[in-house]
């Protein structure tokens, strides 16, 4: 199959498009930045075979590029999003050019060219809902979204949910519940999991919040799961990917505390943070049933992982 | 008191500027186009009382400067937005940016300057609820908006209330249901009413979505209203603002071809539309409680002088 993934230098997106290289899919991916083996649309190619065009989504016609001239696709998985509710409340404007605008261009080219959209969610649109997190409370109870981000996660769901009712667009909704791994270069608004790993191996301080716990995913159980879809199909299903156990933000600083060695003294524990949700507790029967969703890493082993990859792409 | 109303030129807010002024406030407004009355930023004004500034609130530098250079403001009336639905489905880029990045530059302003905001919403917040819509719904019950616009405006109402919870800013919520009057120019993105007169005027025709009712609210009505507000001004408060009797799209065309003598086969009924409210009946006990909220012009008089207004600005 030909399927193009949105957003794919990001975390997430580049470890789909090995997941899904790996299973003989055709794969094309697109990101905001240059890339050596990128298209060149009005200049020739140096590279064989160009896999990877330039374009940031929030521009119409450089989405549309894309898919009309190295298109047609068959499924679009779109990672491509800004991403974190501290960096959406720093950068509200590109958070909403790109991921309001964004994914509506990309409805809007799905609804002229009927390939099958995989979008990526966020366990933010649950907000502090305080009970198990179920795909369907999102329809049952009245939740407020406690950031730009989530608010834009959650408008991109009903962007797609009016488009398949009202042009009947087939499209299936991935919520995810922190992924972590290997491809996730440290910056202050990334997953507490790379943030702690990262200061730990600079010997740099890090502040744990006393009180919230989470479910962590390793990338590589994640895009098994989410490269899984596009077996079996279900349009208009909203799946939630995430771990079968939690943890306190605690126990994550513990596990590389001891993984890295780093002086326990650079933890600093404080009372939680506002506006922030403060247990995730996911239900992910509906993933594990339709997409055979598996947790196959543990905890230690994906912060290991992780952490050898970030020990050589930092040089450490 | 020195008030700011963004969206001056716009039907509310040129009404809302005229109730103001006509209480004796000292009120500045700002809108996107160039107008008479307004202040050179960096040469001579030749005026002699600027009272308006050019300003897209979207541009952060735009809505800063008429703040930090015609402030400080007591309050600051935020009617500036891309309106309806159509036009946020035919125009969404112009939408995210105005209604969710604006607002949020005007909310980031507020967080600094400390000013009170009174914040345009919109009935279509409540999507397709089929009962009353009184405020608190949105409280209590899932409800699904059916359109960008729609969304945009419940994306401002979350945006308020976290920077209320996080950073105390002070803040009201009016929910407008279909306002109309003079002020209002016609285009095919404008309120039912604005679009049958001036179709019936101009011997153009027009379709009546049947099994639809709304409640129709004249300026006139509305502005007073919302003005009051500063006299009143209880943070945190949302209310719905409209009329107390609802009529169906086909009296409301009955209504226009009476008042313009228009030809009665000019108006083609068709049965309802996708993804459009079908009844929106509002509870307004709130608004008459807190605002002495008022009817006090008829639907019939309402058009007659929104006809007469029409009449003249196109010369019919």
């Amino acid at each position: 199959m030909r399927i193009l993934v949105t957003g794919g230098v990001g975390t997430v997106g580049a470890g789909l498009v090995q997941e899904l290289r790996g299973r003989g899919h055709d794969v094309i991916s697109c990101d905001l930045m240059h890339q050596a083996d990128e298209v060149g649309f009005s200049l020739r190619t140096d590279v064989e075979k160009p896999q990877y065009a330039r374009c940031d989504v929030s521009e119409y016609r450089q989405i549309e590029r894309v898919i009309e001239e190295l298109g047609p696709f068959d499924y679009i998985y779109h990672c491509a999003a800004e991403f974190g509710r501290w960096n959406g409340e720093d950068f509200y404007e590109t958070l909403w050019r790109t991921n309001a605008i964004g994914t509506k261009n990309i409805i809007r080219l799905q609804e002229q060219h009927g390939f099958r959209l995989i979008h990526f969610s966020s366990s933010e649109v649950y907000g502090d809902w305080p009970e198990i997190m179920v795909e369907s409370v999102m329809d049952d109870y009245e939740i407020k979204q406690m950031n730009d981000y989530a608010m834009s996660k959650w408008v991109n769901e009903m962007q797609i949910r009016n488009s398949a009712i009202q042009y009947g667009t087939q499209s299936v909704v991935v919520r995810l519940f922190n992924t972590y791994g290997p491809g996730e270069y440290y910056s202050p608004y990334r997953s507490v999991n790379s943030r702690f790993l990262y200061c730990a191996l600079n010997g740099l301080p890090w502040v744990v919040f006393r009180g919230h716990s989470r479910t962590s995913t390793y990338l590589g159980d994640t895009v098994r799961t989410v490269a899984n879809i596009s077996e079996n199909f279900i349009p208009g299903e909203t799946y939630n990917i995430g771990g079968f156990e939690h943890h306190t933000i605690e126990e994550l600083s513990d596990i590389v505390l001891r993984l890295t060695g780093a002086d326990p003294k650079l933890a600093e524990a404080r009372d939680s943070e506002v506006l922030t949700t403060r247990d995730k507790k996911v239900d992910v029967s509906k993933s594990v049933r339709d997409l055979d969703h598996k947790i196959t890493y543990s905890m230690e082993d994906g912060m290991r992982l992780t952490m050898d990859w970030m020990k050589k792409v930092y040089g450490l």
